[in-house]
C-alpha cells in the first residue's frame, strides 16, 4: 500500500487514509452522507469525552430537541435561515401519506431551541440558561461532498446559551472558547483565532468567532465557532425574562458548534506518508502490541504479551494486543502505522530474555528499548513527547502558511498557488473582498481575535486607507 | 400541586409527572416528536452510561451510519420492512430541488448496516463482529403519540452482530440478554422475558424475545428486545465469510435495541402520589441538600451545606446543592419530591449545633438523623436500602399483575378490568389470539424464556390441546 503524496495532492491522500485507516467508508449509498467505521466513531467519542466533560463543569446541561422543525419555524427567524434554505431536506410524506405541512431536517437547532427557552425562562432565577445537545445535523450541501470535511449528515455539539445582561453573554462567548481549545489542545491542533467580517458573521448574530485551521495543501478549515448571538434571536422568538428590578427584557444569548469535522482536520494536520498519527490523548488506542515470534515460540511470547498488556491496562493506558494469526508482524506494523496509533511495543523471544521490551515511536519512528518493569512509565513518558512534537509541528505549519505580500499582485499569485494565510491591510469593504475572491478563489477569513493587529499601510486591494489588518485563504 | 391518582388515573399521573419533573416538554411542535429536557436527558445519559460500559467490555464497537436509507434497500428485504413502511418518513425535496429517489429516515438500521457488512466481512477471521449504534429512530406511528411510551422519533441503542455459527449466534443472544438484564438492574425493573408467538416474531427473524414490563394500570410495556436472526438477512443481504473449510457461508446474525422507551418505564413502574422516585444507581442526583435557615442564619447554614456537599462530591455521590434564595424550605422539598431524588438532606442552624444532618428517603419517607461525619457512608447505605427497596416493590407489581384465570370467561373480564398478564394454556393457533385481541385488546405476548413451563390442559380459548403456557396482556 503507498499513499499519494500528503503535499501535492493532499485531496487524494486524505481519501486514501481514511479509507485504509478505517475512519469512513465512503461506500454508503446515500451520497455525502457516510458511515463512520468503529476506529473513527471512537476517535470522536474521545472528542466528545472531552468536550462534554469540559461542558459539565461549566454548568451546560444536555437536552434533545426534535430533528424535525416545523416550515412556519423557519420563517420566523428568515435572515437566520435565508443562508441555510437551500440546504434543507423535508419530509413531505410518510408511509403513504403526504403531510399536511412539510418538515425540514434541523440544520441547525436555533429555531426549535429557542421556541422552547421562551416557554422555560421567566425570571432572572432562570439565567444563565446553558444547554448543550448531541445530535445528527442535516444540510443538503449543493457542493461536491468529502468525507467528514463536507457532509449531507454530520454529528455535533451546539451549546446554545441565554443571559441577562450583554455583558454575560459576552464573558460566554469567551468561556465557549476556552472549552473549545482545551478539546484542540488534546488534538495538538494549531488554529488561527478570527472574527468573521461583518457580512459573514452567522446570520442572526452580533459577531462570529471561528477557528481556522491550516491544512497541507495551504486551504483551511473552520473547526468551530462560536457566536454573539445579542438580542437578535430572542427578539424574532420573544424570549423574555422578569429582572431583578421587574421590568421584563430580552435575554442575550450566544450559541457554538463544534462537529465530526474536527475528525478531518486532525487527520489532515497530523498525517504523514505512513498514514494517521492520532494525537495520544484523544486516541483510542495509544500502545498496540505486536508479538514477534516463530512458530514454536508462539505460546511463550502471547503469555508475555497478555502479561504486558494487563500491566499497561492497569496503568490506565488504552492498549490493544494483536494477536491475529495469519498475519506477519510487518504486515501488523504496517496496519497499525496507517492507523496512527501513537507507540507500538514490539516483545519476541530475545526481548524476553532481556527482560525488556521495544518501544517505537510512530511520529519520529524512534525505537527504544525499555526494560519491562518501566514500560508503563516510559511509555506515558513518550506519549506526552509524542504529544509536544505534534503541537509544535502543527505551530510551525501554521507559522510556515502565514505570507505577507506587499502588493496585490504578490497576494493574488500566493493565494493561486501555495495559498495559506495571507496576512494583509483591508479597508472593510466588502467589494474589495469579493475582487479576491473572484481573482484567487480565497475569502477573508477575518481579524485575529487572539491578538490586537494595527493596520499599518492601505488596503492590499484597493489602495484606500485600511481599517484592519485581516488574514484572507480559500477554505474548504 | 397535586397529581392525579396514579392506580386510577395512570395516563393522566404519567403526562402531569412527566411534565412536573422536568422529563419531557411535549409543547414542542411536532407532533409525538419531544423535546427530551435536561433532566430527563440527564436519566437517559445514565442509561447510556451503564449500557456503553456493558457492550463495550463484551467486544461491541461503536459505529455511525446513515439516518437516510434509499428506497430500493427497504424493497430488498421487504419482508423485514412491510411492518415499517406505513411509518417510514421520506424526504422527498432539498432546498427547492426535487430528490431524484425518495430517501427514508431510519426506522431500524438492518438494511443499511447489513450492506456495509457485506463489504467488511471477507473471512472467519472478521468475524464475530458485534457493532453497536447510538442514534435517533424515526417512526411515524399512525397511533396516538404519548412521550416516551410511542414517539415518532427516540433515542436508541442498536447492537447488530455477525458470527460464523448459529450456536455462537444462540449465545450471543444470550450475552445481550445479560447486558439488557444489567442495565435493568440498575433501573429496579421488574419484567417477564418472553419469546414472542411465530406471527409476532421481528420480520426476518428465527425468533424474538422481549422484556414486558407491568405498568400500574395494568397495561404492559416492551422495554428491550432481542432477536435471533439466523442467515434470513444475511441471505438477503449477501453477507459471506471464507469459514476455515474454504467455503463461502452465509454469517448467522442478531439484533437488540434498547430505548429512551425504558425512562417511561422507570417513571411509571417507580413513581407515587408524590412524583417520581429515581432508582439510586441511574438518578442524576442522588442527594439533595437543602439548608434551613432564617435569614440571619443564612450565611452559616449555606458555610456548613457548602462543607457537605464538597465531602459528599468526593465520596463519588452525585449531589446538589439548592441555594436558591426566594424559595421556602417547603417548596424545595416538594419540588426535588417530584423530581424523585433518593435522598434529601435537611440541615439547618439545630443541625450545626449538634454536629448532625437529617436524612429524608423518597421511598419511605423516613427521617434518619446522622452525625455529620459518617453522612456519606451512611448516605450510600440508605441508598442501597432504596435501591432494594424499589426492586422488591416492582418484583412485587409483577407477581400481583399476573393472573391465572381459569376458563375464557374470567380471562376476558381480568383482560377488560384490572388487565395485568394472565398466564394460560393454548394452543399455538393465531385464530385464538386474534380473538383474544377482538374481545378484550390483549395480545399473547409470548411464552416464558426464563424458565420452562408446560401446559397442563386445554387452550383456555377454544378448548383443543394446548401447546404451550403463555401469557396475555395489554401493550402499550
Amino acid at each position: 500500500m503507498k499513499l499519494p503524496d500528503k503535499e501535492k495532492e493532499f485531496l487524494q491522500w486524505y481519501t486514501a487514509v481514511i479509507e485504509y485507516a478505517n475512519i469512513v467508508d465512503k461506500r454508503s449509498p446515500v451520497k455525502g452522507s457516510n458511515v463512520i467505521m468503529p476506529y473513527g466513531y471512537s476517535i470522536w467519542e474521545s472528542i466528545v469525552a472531552k468536550l462534554d466533560g469540559e461542558l459539565k463543569a461549566t454548568g451546560h446541561k444536555n437536552a434533545y430537541f426534535p430533528l424535525f422543525i416545523p416550515e412556519d419555524y423557519l420563517e420566523k427567524e428568515a435572515e437566520h435561515f435565508e443562508g441555510f434554505i437551500p440546504e434543507v431536506a423535508w419530509v413531505t410524506r410518510a408511509g403513504d401519506r403526504e403531510l399536511d405541512r412539510k418538515l425540514a431536517l434541523r440544520p441547525t437547532s436555533e429555531t426549535i431551541m429557542y421556541e422552547m427557552f421562551r416557554l422555560w425562562i421567566r425570571s432572572h432565577g432562570d439565567l444563565p440558561l446553558k444547554i448543550n445537545q448531541w445530535c445528527n445535523i442535516i444540510r443538503f450541501d449543493t457542493k461536491e461532498t468529502k468525507p467528514l470535511l463536507r457532509d449531507r449528515e454530520f454529528l455535533w455539539s451546539e451549546g446554545h446559551t441565554c443571559h441577562s445582561t450583554a455583558k454575560e453573554a459576552e464573558e460566554q462567548v469567551r468561556e465557549s472558547m476556552e472549552l473549545y481549545e482545551a478539546v484542540y489542545r488534546e488534538s495538538c491542533m494549531s488554529y488561527l483565532i478570527v472574527r468573521r467580517p461583518k457580512y459573514d458573521t452567522f446570520a442572526g448574530a452580533i459577531y462570529s468567532i471561528a477557528y481556522d485551521c491550516p491544512l497541507p495543501d495551504g486551504r483551511t478549515l473552520q473547526i468551530g465557532t462560536t457566536h454573539n448571538l445579542g438580542q437578535g434571536f430572542s427578539k424574532a422568538f420573544n424570549i423574555t425574562f422578569q429582572d431583578k428590578d421587574k421590568k421584563n427584557k430580552n435575554v442575550y444569548q450566544t450559541c457554538y458548534g463544534l462537529s465530526t469535522r474536527l475528525i478531518a482536520a486532525i487527520v489532515g494536520m497530523h498525517g504523514d506518508e505512513k498514514g494517521l498519527i492520532i494525537p495520544p490523548y484523544i486516541a483510542p488506542i495509544q500502545i498496540v502490541i505486536v508479538p514477534i515470534y516463530q512458530k514454536e515460540q508462539r505460546e511463550e511470547v502471547i503469555k508475555a504479551s497478555e502479561k504486558m498488556l494487563k500491566k499497561l491496562l492497569k496503568a490506565g493506558l488504552k492498549v490493544e494486543l494483536d494477536k491475529r494469526e495469519g498475519y506477519t508482524p510487518g504486515w501488523k506494523f504496517n496496519e497499525w502505522e496507517v492507523r496512527g496509533v501513537p507507540i507500538r511495543l514490539e516483545l519476541g523471544p530475545r526481548d524476553i530474555e532481556n527482560d525488556q521490551v521495544v518501544l517505537v515511536r510512530r511520529d519520529t519512528g524512534e525505537k527504544i528499548s525499555v526494560p519491562m518493569k518501566d514500560t508503563a512509565k516510559k511509555a506515558e513518558k513518550i506519549l506526552e513527547e509524542i504529544h509536544d512534537f505534534l503541537q509544535k509541528r502543527a505551530d510551525k505549519l501554521l507559522e510556515d502558511s502565514i505570507s505577507h505580500p506587499k502588493d496585490y499582485k504578490e497576494l493574488v499569485n500566493i493565494q493561486k498557488t501555495k495559498r495559506g494565510f495571507s496576512r494583509v491591510n483591508w479597508c472593510g469593504d466588502e467589494a474589495c473582498a469579493e475582487k479576491v475572491k473572484d481573482d484567487t478563489g480565497a475569502d477573508v477569513r477575518g481579524t485575529r481575535e487572539d491578538k490586537k493587529e494595527k493596520p499599518d499601510g492601505v488596503c492590499i486591494i484597493c489602495g484606500t486607507k485600511a481599517k484592519e489588518v485581516v488574514y484572507i485563504a480559500s477554505a474548504y
